[in-house]
């Protein structure tokens, strides 16, 4: 007999984008972001490391909060961190799904969403997609008994952006829309929380990463806007101390440099336009990403071939493999890099053919 | 109807120890270390602060495990990291325990435990210790049918340590014995994970933390030692990236500080021994204690008193009361702070009566 629980002896566990510690890789497969943090990020560590470290961090993240609290116009109770999005996505797991409720996203998009629900015993439920990366005609139908909808949006892998109207369809009648905005900050017109004022504001969780736009996937910090009521569940189970000296400090700089954070996501969004129109000069079809990726599939359909001969070459972007109803989609996944990056992948493709 | 899973709806939450974040407090309520960490700790923080904070951490925690299990005489696959150990008691509870199972643990001890049995839907078992902190007659026949048995060790908020032997005769048939070594390092002379090796070794899982020894509750950073077969499965549950850059920094470094953590622990076991004989001088009861707190009671049993005008002179003690299945038992948990802080602490206490 196992000690496990079912569900964990059974799973198989997520599997995160390969991460070479050597150097020497142009590094295009987990959407880091090409460019440095802000140097006010590097001053605040500094500062909070000839503290005290031999304290608790403060329980409640008081300053943090404060200062996400202004970016998005809310109270400070209307924010909550955790140790990147995704344990805010295992908090409101278990925060809001008991065993063998329905948990649902659409797909294909991130595959974490069904690994948590794996874990919390729940049963998943996948609205598979349109080709176009549009939602089928049933999917509010579908979503309706779920007690999450995680929806990315922009979604992943794809890089599309829903409008808000097509999501305010969605939200279940006995549950929560979580709107997962990782890339947010990416998009043309990025979005600021405009529906938790909506009038099922207080059905909808937004959560928000410091990994991509803030260029901080290293100090693994993210974090929660909702409704203080939902707030105020979520952090019955969340651990007191769940976020660092360390990392908060960064946090809080971090989102205090709002204009680093913006000519960074400007560069970003320049080099996109320009990796787009050239990729698809090499015959690929791409979506109008609002993200830091572009999702390139090619009509020959030889995805994995290419992604192994770029390895070989030590450029790593991420091949993704979906079983649909029917088939398979796959496509290659590419991390807007800098253009120095982009144009090696450019080149390369055009060597593979 | 509440959108919150009934448990969380229910609970109240856990209640940390206060955290006063403004300057001036002789902070004696939440064990932490009175020492600052080891120097090799802030240059190995500063080192990667100018590196790469914009990409992900090993998600392998590589190097930090490698070093974690030199210490204890394993492999590295026998280690798995976590923010602070309560990260990992929380996925030790996801990894073996399904919603109405037995979690149990002796009573009074470590209160976070029934929390996350709580939140995970689990029937939680206190097995209440006798007046002199030893384990009742009937420990054994009570855990047996526990899923995970938690026990301290040394317990807190007793500070007591039990002998081997009879931690071995509580392990569960069917689930696994996790010993709390969170205060471990403080003893006289500190276990080394010799119970892993024991014929039983594969159903025990040891948790440690850096909070305590190592003066890095700032940093959140725990880990677990038990047989690869069982971290397998908690490697499953836990997120991929949860420990992040600076924290796997810093803590890699503290550990391979071992002469700093002994110096600060054998300067704390004195003053420890010094404090004991003077607060008895004053009439209290001590246990003989095993950590850096030491629990004290006094005949009269006024308690509260004496933590509520402790805090009027800017001392924080932790006042803990305990209800029991007749009557409760309260005390004074003091941290064994600096010579001179635990000096305050006496003179208040001389002059409070």
């Amino acid at each position: 007999m196992s000690l496990f629980r079912s569900q964990v002896q059974q799973m198989a566990g997520y599997t995160p984008g390969e991460q070479p510690q050597e150097p020497g890789w142009v590094k295009l497969n987990t959407n880091e972001n090409a460019y440095p943090p802000s140097p006010l990020v590097l001053e605040a560590v500094q500062q909070v490391l000839t503290g005290r470290l031999n304290v608790y961090p403060d329980p409640l993240a008081t300053e943090f909060r404060e200062v996400a609290s202004e970016l998005f116009h809310v109270d400070a109770d209307w924010i909550l961190p955790g140790n990147g999005s995704d344990e805010i996505l295992t908090i409101l797991m278990r925060t809001f799904v008991d065993p063998n409720e329905i948990v649902s996203a659409p797909y294909p998009s991130y595959t974490l969403y069904e690994t948590l629900a794996e874990i919390q015993g729940a049963q998943f439920q996948n609205i598979q997609l349109n080709s176009n990366w549009s939602w089928p005609a049933n999917a509010s139908e579908k979503a309706a008994k779920s007690k999450i909808l995680f929806v990315p949006n922009p979604n992943a892998p794809s890089g599309n952006r829903w409008q808000d109207s097509e999501i305010l369809e969605l939200i279940p009648s006995q549950g929560v829309l979580v709107l997962d905005e990782a890339y947010g900050d990416f998009c043309d017109s990025p979005h600021q929380c405009e529906l938790l004022k909506s009038n099922s504001g207080d059905k909808i969780v937004v959560t928000r990463t410091l990994s991509k736009s803030y260029s901080l996937a290293g100090i693994r910090f993210g974090f929660a806007v909702a409704h203080p009521d939902l707030i105020k569940g979520m952090r019955k189970v969340k651990d007191s101390y769940n976020c660092n000296t360390l990392s908060l400090a960064a946090a809080t700089a971090a989102l205090k440099d709002q204009k680093w954070m913006q000519a960074n996501t400007d560069q970003i969004r320049a080099s996109r336009t320009h990796f787009i129109s050239e990729v698809r000069g090499l015959g690929f079809e791409t979506v109008e990403s609002q993200t830091n990726f572009v999702w390139c599939t090619h009509p020959d359909g030889e995805h994995e071939r290419r992604y192994q001969e770029l390895k070989q070459r030590k450029i790593l972007v991420r091949y993704m493999k979906f079983p649909l109803q029917e088939g398979t989609r796959d496509g290659l996944r590419i991390t807007v890099g800098t253009n120095d990056e982009l144009q090696q992948v450019i080149d390369a493709l055009r060597e593979i053919g």
